[in-house]
């Protein structure tokens, strides 16, 4: 089996295959999945996986250079924030409004459904490349 | 969104449509995967999510008639074993081979991937009836 990083099959496909500029949605539980992208549907139960789980494992094994979130997030107080930024350090944050990020959504190469129930965990993650 | 229960679209599915008699099997991360059945890769790095947490979830759905477990758990001092039980006490428990339950997991109506790290955490569930 695979030494390390993402197991998932169908989302480890599509990190080896991402390019410049493309984008992956990470969603909490509600998050609206706009219908013609590729869904990995990682929830099993509310809280599991976790948001930043999965952030923290797509992020260790794809190069980053921007991220994208709801300005809703920023007036939260849920730990979701500082574990995102934590994250993503020396990565470009932007925060756009939550209609804007669902329309940004609409154009990613992949949605990633995780369990989390926190109003907001969304992220958009721009990639970069290796060279 | 679904107020309650297993988030999953395509495990929800099919424990909606099982039948009596009809089994799914649980995995951990590196049991081979039968390539005739449906497979609910769950799996997003190794530990995550567990494999118990998944049980967990579907017996919490699904109701259970017997549970098949490999001999090789038995001998195992993992936490797997009395976590498993305690999930499933009062269904019956069967043990096989390790071998003669990857051939059992051929029949199985859908093979869920858990991230779990743990060896011989694999679980054939056999559904009931609720009336």
């Amino acid at each position: 089996m695979k030494r390390s990083g993402i197991l998932n099959a169908e989302l480890a496909a599509v990190i080896a295959g991402i390019g410049h500029g493309q984008t992956i949605l990470i969603a909490d539980a509600g998050m609206p999945r706009p219908s013609d992208i590729a869904i990995v549907d990682l929830a099993v139960v509310l809280g599991c996986p976790s948001f930043i789980d999965v952030v923290s494992a797509i992020v260790r094994e794809c190069s980053i250079e921007k991220y994208t979130i709801a300005t809703e997030l920023l007036g939260s107080d849920s730990e979701v924030l500082p574990q995102l930024r934590a994250c993503l350090e020396d990565t470009a944050e932007e925060a756009v409004s939550h209609t804007d990020l669902k329309e940004l959504s609409k154009g990613a190469l992949v949605f990633v459904r995780t369990g989390e129930a926190t109003p907001y965990a969304n992220v958009l993650l721009t990639a970069s490349v290796v060279f």
